[in-house]
């Protein structure tokens, strides 16, 4: 895809993350890699309804913009250090969506016992350190807790949820995915144990949905 | 109702169940039986918004397409086998819906203490047991599960929900139904234990339900 | 108002319903007194998006169309108890609204722990006896409930919401806010107990609202 | 920001309210200051469809209209008494949001687990004493309650929620984000405990949103 192909579509993208109701007013964002060592990314503080694709800040590998113009996110250093560490990465989204929050607020994984999250996660959805945004922290608890699941959605304690994908849309629908599982599982909790499906079933699963499924 | 009709409502109705909040991204699927031994169901892994009547894929009673093109949702087995045991049914859904899906994930039976469920479902919404996707578990599971039930509706562990009905409409309103009902209970639940109906007066309110209401 | 502009009043407050949210399907109805002897009614189970003016049953106060035509709202025997028990009551309006119905399934009445019920509800909502549908007892329930109360809603145990008011936009609004109040407080109970107001500043809240709020 | 700019920018923020889902039926004002010594609020009991620039209502800072037409807000004394003793005040928010609102009926503080709270609120957000509308107790209550608090959102018992900002925006940003965590942290709590945020961590994060984030 070229520049002004994935400007669009990560406009578009951050729509989707509106009407899903994953995001309030400027919170969250979502970058794309362009080429090997780019990547474009919302710019900080802008509305949503006022984001353009030509607003999508273009960045290199640290975090810093190629071009003067608008500043990127506040969390661009986090996508930055996911991109250089993750070369299979083409797409990050970050939220603070409501359920998958709450889990994260207590310092706690979403346990795998929907088929839906065997499908998309393979798993359950872990759970990272609290690290302060502006360094390499969130960036590093990110790639160091995907490590060892298949998960594209990591949430971070006290903060939110961090996804990735193979593309900007791929980690977009992690994110919604992540945040329509953790609003059940809350809500089964809420009246007693959800089920556990044992990990042979979670595996045929996962398997067949990622090789299976689609067109 | 002939093809080209079946798969203009067919798509309406998936939109239906977007409108209704009750899938997110691709998950969740609508078919309709059209003659004897066909069905129309989604394609695989298609985006809501892109889904046209088109594309909405014509199968045989085995789950096989009967013409080259997409490929069908991978639910299909699941939906054959319900209208090979099923003469009744023309329509049946499946979603992952928040407040049901929560109940499944508990392995629990909505209980009936709304006049509405005794309306609609003549009695508890029952759940029947895990199975995996790809062959006939599901459709036995459902089949089965449904047998001595009145409900349209059944809850599947861990995993979600399937209806059915005499039209894709009316497979389409039990889903809708499930969830509002599903929603409720759990609410109630939630700060002590709602009030079962007295089974004369659900089989009262079924009877009148099913004679009386509508036009 | 003649009865061509009931009937346009009457499909428009139906839409608020809908997008209020407190309709599922065909469920809920309002109706509208016209006149000292008549009230318009949705019909029996006709989808909102189809309804227009023209499809509004005009009844007479025992709840038989005056016409011939479509089928009133299973529920208009209950909205007919009322018009001739409650002059003053020109317009009815009936959901199984989430909330609220969650408190009705247990039996339970909402206590009056916000300035947003001191004012609309002057103190409880009330909850009334289960009824079954089809004859006087569900208008018995209600008018015999309110007796008593400020409350312009009323909940029916394991049933739903009837509200009242002087004229049917006055009962929706009624319904609105009961459905507000009920999500409000039961959440609020669900991390420890709402902290009742004193009966003198419902007084005072309820008095103001009622003859010095809007213009 | 000349008078009419003031009240087109008012009226589109009161449809922010409406969007956010923050306000049911006619529940809920913003205000703007305008100039030193005067400001524009929402019309009592108008519904927000029917809020034009032309019916915001232009009043001193005793909360007196300047001008005869419509009457102000019942709210508008406490909005005068906030701009006469916060000279930094431009805009104000009063809503029952539903979350907020929960905490504020049991009297608790939302304390300050998420890194968003963090950010917009620099802490807890804090709850003040229960007063009747009409008079300079409400007010009072704000002002006292935001003493000693970085937070722009106060929540009163048994009542909801008031923001205050530099402009009417900002407040309506706070208004939007208070019931955004309310929501979250509420969630949480509801299945464990939330772990809170160390203070030095708060600092930083708030420091940081406050002097950096944004273009």
């Amino acid at each position: 895809m070229n520049d002004s192909a994935s400007r669009t579509e990560l406009a578009a993208l951050h729509q989707v993350l509106v009407e899903s109701a994953l995001v309030a007013w400027t919170a969250g964002n979502v970058s794309a890699r362009v080429g090997d060592d780019r990547f474009l990314i919302k710019p900080s503080g802008v509305p949503y309804e006022r984001l353009t694709p030509e607003s999508m800040v273009l960045c290199d590998l640290d975090g810093h913009p190629v071009a003067a113009g608008l500043k990127p996110s506040s969390d661009v250093f986090a996508h930055a250090y996911v991109y250089r560490h993750r070369a299979d990465v083409g797409g990050v989204v970050h939220t603070h969506s409501t359920y998958a929050t709450a889990w994260a607020a207590r310092d706690e994984a979403i346990p795998c016992v929907l088929t839906a999250m065997a499908d998309e996660f393979g798993g359950e959805i872990p759970v990272g350190p609290f690290a302060l945004i502006g360094g390499e922290d969130i960036g590093r608890a990110i790639v160091q807790t995907l490590e060892g699941h298949r998960s594209p959605a990591v949430l971070l304690r006290n903060h939110g949820v961090f996804t990735i994908g193979g593309s900007a849309r791929e980690a977009v629908k992690a994110a919604v995915m992540c945040e329509d599982v953790a609003r059940t599982v809350h809500l089964s909790r809420q009246l007693g144990e959800p089920l556990a499906i044992p990990q042979p079933d979670v595996d045929s699963l996962y398997d067949r949905y990622q090789n299976v499924y689609g067109q």
